[in-house]
């Protein structure tokens, strides 16, 4: 019942209470994912941002730095289009796009089809690049092994305070476009600080995938996340 | 029935009805606003973006051009926090800050409570930040006058076609950061091809709230957009 207005056209627990069905079905995959993941050494990574923070810019540069001397796959995430699979597929690695359409995030069970076609060989890095949004991807365990959120500093340092939940639920926080901070005053501080607020023991990388500020670091900690 | 395997136990029919319920549940608020808004000639935008797409900004340097004339009003919508109705504060208008805690849109209802509260005198303008989010505020109807999606220029041109569902709702497309545009190599003319081409009526303004750049076009059309 609203608390506001007491009208009990749909009631606030019978919302709570479709979410739970969605997400006992998506965790029922999840769990699955992670068996195989593990089974075959591989490490999945769940990249969630905004729209246009720079995901899979900071991917492909990422993959030409690893990939000499790692077995690299990715599954693309967006409502239509395959524009992110196509530069991903520049690179030579394994693709797969996935489309949600209308749906917001990516799940569970659309994964397990995408890496089953992808045929991943053992000890890979796989990168999950959601569907661009700070909200619902936070909700939807994937079976990956670290989920990193990935802020631009045209965002502005205090999204952390306005999204907390997808703060709170991730590892990493990459802080991206570096190279335009100048520009828009970020205060890369108060970011962090808001950041640890929520989630005291987030890694955090200050990079640019234009000029390669900070990159070393992010691949450095890649490189030892691999089972 | 997953079309992939054939797996029972949450189909996609299921989803799609408990989605019919909350959009009906939705449009009879939505309805109900409508009505209001219409007997005292308030006329209501919904503003949709990515988070950090420079919401907040365009509507403090819009109240500030409009306010002497107009009466207006805003409603501010996010996870957390009410950052952005302190900004909005700062200019004298009403305003009314919605936290949807995990919730990723404002739904009708609780735009209802929040215009209830905000005691609108006829004829006013009345602003509707929605939270930011490029997919999921599409689905809901506030019971305003225009959606009008508002998208930078550091997210990237190409963003119509990867968020197709926004830009087809919607009335309006104000391109803002124009400041920036020569540091992210943005394509203009590109953009508002892939807008046009999801919503071949799309009225579309470019501005910087920074550098007041096109702000003039923006303010004329609202003021001859009132009731």
């Amino acid at each position: 019942m609203c608390e506001n207005c007491g009208c009990q056209n749909l009631t606030h627990e019978h919302i709570i209470n479709i979410n739970k069905n969605v997400f006992e079905y998506n965790d029922s995959f999840a769990k699955e994912n992670r068996k195989f993941f593990e089974e075959k050494k591989i490490t999945a990574f769940n990249l969630l941002s905004s729209p246009g923070a720079g995901k899979t810019t900071l991917l492909v540069n990422t993959i030409k730095n690893l990939q000499k001397n790692t077995n690299l796959a990715v599954i693309e995430g967006d409502q239509e289009s395959d524009l992110d699979a196509e530069k991903i597929r520049t690179t030579g690695v394994k693709v797969k796009q996935i489309n949600t359409g209308k749906a917001c995030h990516l799940d569970a069970h659309a994964v397990a089809h995408a890496v089953k076609e992808l045929n991943l060989l053992d000890s890979s890095l796989l990168f999950i690049e959601n569907v661009g949004n700070l909200v619902c991807p936070a909700s939807f365990d994937l079976g990956e092994k670290r989920k990193i959120v990935i802020l631009s500093v045209t965002e502005g340092e205090e999204k952390p305070l306005k999204y907390p939940y997808i703060f709170a639920v991730s590892d990493v926080l990459v802080i991206t476009k570096l190279d335009l901070a100048q520009y828009v005053n970020f205060n890369f501080d108060a970011c962090e600080k808001y950041a640890r607020s929520i989630n005291q023991k987030m890694k955090i990388f200050r990079v640019s995938a234009k000029t390669s500020e900070g990159m070393g670091a992010w691949f450095d900690w890649l490189k030892h996340q691999g089972a």
